[in-house]
């Protein structure tokens, strides 16, 4: 059952293609039951739309907004400047790679990620803007439960959960790279 | 009247020097009535006392903890990793100026802060830290009145009062730099 | 004489310290007598003034907006975002002088502008800014002439006699470098 | 039916494998009916060609020059140093891809783009480029119809339908990703 | 025969997949007889091991620990806080390869390995990692041979014979490289 | 008829894989029939070498040495420190391609071969190298025959020939570029 | 009383502005009774001596060498070429402060000493030298001790010690904090 | 007495400030009675002159030319482009300092010399320019005399006594520094 009838999370995106990445903030929220709603908001293509979302997820009663954008990256700061909901930036960086077209030469991001990190971070002072490292959709996920957990107290337990079934899991690695030795471990793994 | 017997935030830094920069943040909680805890947590000096602190930050119920470390700046993923509260990291860059003797040569940072901005970000999938802009503190506080303000209804008309009171003074300034015109106005302001 | 009763660019910037660049493409243009209106309109401290601003400098007739902005600098991608009127990027980078507080810690750029280029550049495919090089305010003006000239053939005039002072300024130079040889010339210019 | 009889907009680049890239420009200009003449002009191998191309720009009447370059990418630069005409430059990156012979190891560009950009945007005070992002051809495009568009009304309005075209392609994509949810949208796009 | 019955070098690492990488240093080790322990120590998913590792670290009388991370790399400066015992940090940088699926968007580091190797050596005085080059753990297991050959006399013939053997192969190479020339030795060695 | 019996310019390399790159060096002086000698001198692997070969070069009487080397690429200083020749420094940047085992995981270069031209050009003062861009081999090629050119006029023929047959090569591109227009010839050249 | 009769360490750097910083080494050492040896060897100014140095080193059964070194920094891997005992390399970046004199334009490091950095840590496959952070002599000494504590038990009660009384120094600030709050803490501490 | 009548280097720059840094140059060359002539040619300012000086490069017989340019520095490269005389550029970065007047904000260089150092070192294949380091003009000066000395044997000697004097000067200062102790000898340089 889900925490809530309506969505807490609103989840954003410049373009369509940033969705192949932001898929993992919603993979997050969808496996521990919390709504989200989804959208493309594009700072650059649908400018009017800032402040009708900003009013939208106001309405909504939203309690975290998730921006991702790539290159100039305006989208997480320019939602933040028209509401008062805490907003996490995921800077996105787009990969070369056979999801393209070989002819979408324009399409490739050439500083890997900074500069959408940089346009996240470096909000000025009265306006802030928060980002998780470049492509981290899913950790922008499990932010957005943290701050959630405040107010429903069984996400907390799931985030313990989560902590030790990832304890659980490394120490279950560690194990077998343990006994194999690391040069056999790497061997099966890798070839 | 502050909205808590108890603190809401902890504040804690890797060092006495990075107080310097963090006071920013405690202005603007201060300000706002928001109660916190400040403490000195170093990730290296005293390993120890981040299972503590992080401990006591749940015990004591904090709803949020702000961060900030220079360098490698590995306190604000740390104490994420052995809590479920959310963490805001604040990557301190230390100019050399002033306030430091000129022997002090190990002490300035050499890499603008992207060292501590990357080191606060790029935590792997699954261990979540958000930064702010590198010494933007005063950002980091902001950011957590508005995930205070999910909480204490108030808090969200205290955050609309401050936009509001930024775009009059933004308004303000623009119509004295309208009527005067750019080069005067500019010369008066900075010769 | 100016060229037009009317204002033919419009000059904004994301805060009032920002005015001490940006005084340079004033210059440049109340040289050449071509009227600038000048406001500052901040994307974050003041966003409903994007499109209002916008409107306003299509209703104005403005040929050029310039706008100049530091650290994550939305500004010049989010007036082009609102309209059709070309925008010329001016990267902010802020300097740690005299013109500033000690205390003032939040203040200064941490990434030599290279934030605020990437963030003006990189703007998706169909929603361009350009962008001069960081702090070169005075280049602004001088390129919105170079566009202006297209309308107002006086004004090329005037940038070829700009040129042509340019060339002799650095041929007098040059000839006193050639006459005095280097090690002088040096010496005497900067002892 | 064009805008003018003869080309309104030169466009040049430093090498032939350049117009992979540069194509870009040439199809919003097309699109629009916007003549344009291309050559190969580059600054290192044909140095006298730039006072003569700019001699021949100027005769042309060409409004707007965009210029595209990698590497040391000088061109933009020289251009504008011979004319009046505005210069919007291209930094071009050369990725290493399928278009490439493998012995072609000194054609790959290091640097990400960057020393391009900033060799088109770091001009002296006085003579002025401006850059589009590395590799946004297309964007310099639809900048050079910003300019013409003070003097060619109707390409206002073109301007106009194309950002309504934008904002609508979004809505379109964007209910369909609000009705999907982001995960089953994202798996259809790239599986 | 080992040098010893118990391992004389702790290897560690914050993930399986950096086993891919760390496998070079447990290579030079094997090879030399020098036994090692392997383990996997997640200084985010497991903070606990941090302290529990270390103790045992130091039971086992390990002389050194060569420990492996990406992105924001904490493990090495972590372990180091914890013990005395001299930490030999390896930044990994992960590639975008065939071992990958095409699907782990979040898995590539975005920074080239820069963010692991500032986090690795910007600790705060008093608190030394040291740090080989990027994916440099065959290194790291060479600079610990070096360490223990202040204890093991033997050892340092071996590293005198790997020294010797190095210049033996180069001196081979060169002398084909002499004879054949340049061009034809490398078009029979890429082609 | 080569320019002399003795070769007049030594190649030097760090390992045999910069072969790959430092044929494009060889290849532009056996063009023009300028003898070289080329061996591989590993400043690390080899280190008396470096003494060795520059009393070897001295007493050959060559007049330039080039020296090509990726990573720490010390090679061209510790050879300029051993010499009063000339040093012409190639910063090498191996390329992750299919000339690599995919196991070959510590070859490949995180910096995009800066790390190299900065260890090249950022010698002390006093003991000068120069460095031509990443891998332009075979510019160090021309360059050198740029300096023989002072004592061999005839090479001085042979850099102006082919000065003029770039501009040829040029000219008979942009000539196709400009009947057929940027997007057909762009179609063309690439698809 | 002192670990030994001869020195243990060797500190050497390429030139005696370096001493500026590594005096950083010598400090910590000093302090635990270590002996050391302190030599100006220049990588480009003495190559003989790089030879001369390791032998010299050898004989005096060195069982760590420091080495210093600023801009292209080759110091540190040309000495670990020439010997098998560990070598610690410190990049060093010369600040732009009262110590220079105004006219020694030639002497600033413009690369923030990454330059330094990575031309230590990026040594090829099979030459290992490992980096402290830029500047960071003292932790340079501190992990010399460490390798010492291998052979001297009693070093590693230092090191413990040492340990025990930085926590001490952080708690007695830290309760100092926390009781002043942030606030009047960081006011008295820089006003 | 000289070794020639008339000037063997020509030196430019692109502005009268670079005067500051390449008087390094001048200074090595008339120490060493090698006659240089000295120009200012702005690429930008004065295009035309690239042709011109380039043709006056050959009339003279300059055997070398040494070219300062900071921001884009598209000199060296420009005037390689006219000329077979082989060409050094200087990477000129502009510090901040006391020479300045607090309103110049255009005027200092936000990229630390990158930007000039990759202007003109990354240039196409075929036309190549050499770079030494940010600010080196003397190391541009003493290579010129490296490459002079094929052609005039004295001055072969001239650069081996220097070779020795380094030597001596280093062999001086390390002495003093071994006899004093590290700690000593640099509090005595530096307090």
């Amino acid at each position: 059952m889900a925490y809530s009838k309506k969505p807490l999370v609103g989840i954003i995106m410049g373009s369509s293609s940033d969705s192949r990445i932001m898929q993992g903030a919603a993979e997050i929220l969808d496996e521990h039951k919390i709504k989200h709603e989804d959208q493309i908001v594009s700072a650059h293509r649908t400018p009017a739309r800032l402040a009708e979302y900003a009013k939208h997820a106001e309405k909504m009663g939203f309690k975290i907004i998730i921006a991702g954008a790539g290159g100039a990256a305006h989208l997480p700061g320019m939602i933040a400047s028209h509401t008062t909901i805490p907003v996490i930036g995921v800077p996105i960086l787009v990969y070369n790679d056979k999801h393209h077209k070989k002819t979408d030469t324009e399409k490739f991001s050439a500083f890997g990620g900074l500069d959408s990190l940089l346009s996240i971070t470096e909000m000025p002072s009265g306006s802030p803007v928060v980002a998780v490292g470049v492509n981290k959709a899913g950790n922008a996920g499990i932010y957005a439960m943290k701050i959630l957990a405040n107010e429903f107290p069984d996400l907390k337990k799931k985030l313990k959960l989560h902590k030790s079934n990832q304890h659980n899991s490394v120490m279950k690695e560690s194990d077998q790279l343990q006994k194999q030795g690391l040069s056999k471990f790497a061997k099966k793994k890798f070839n």
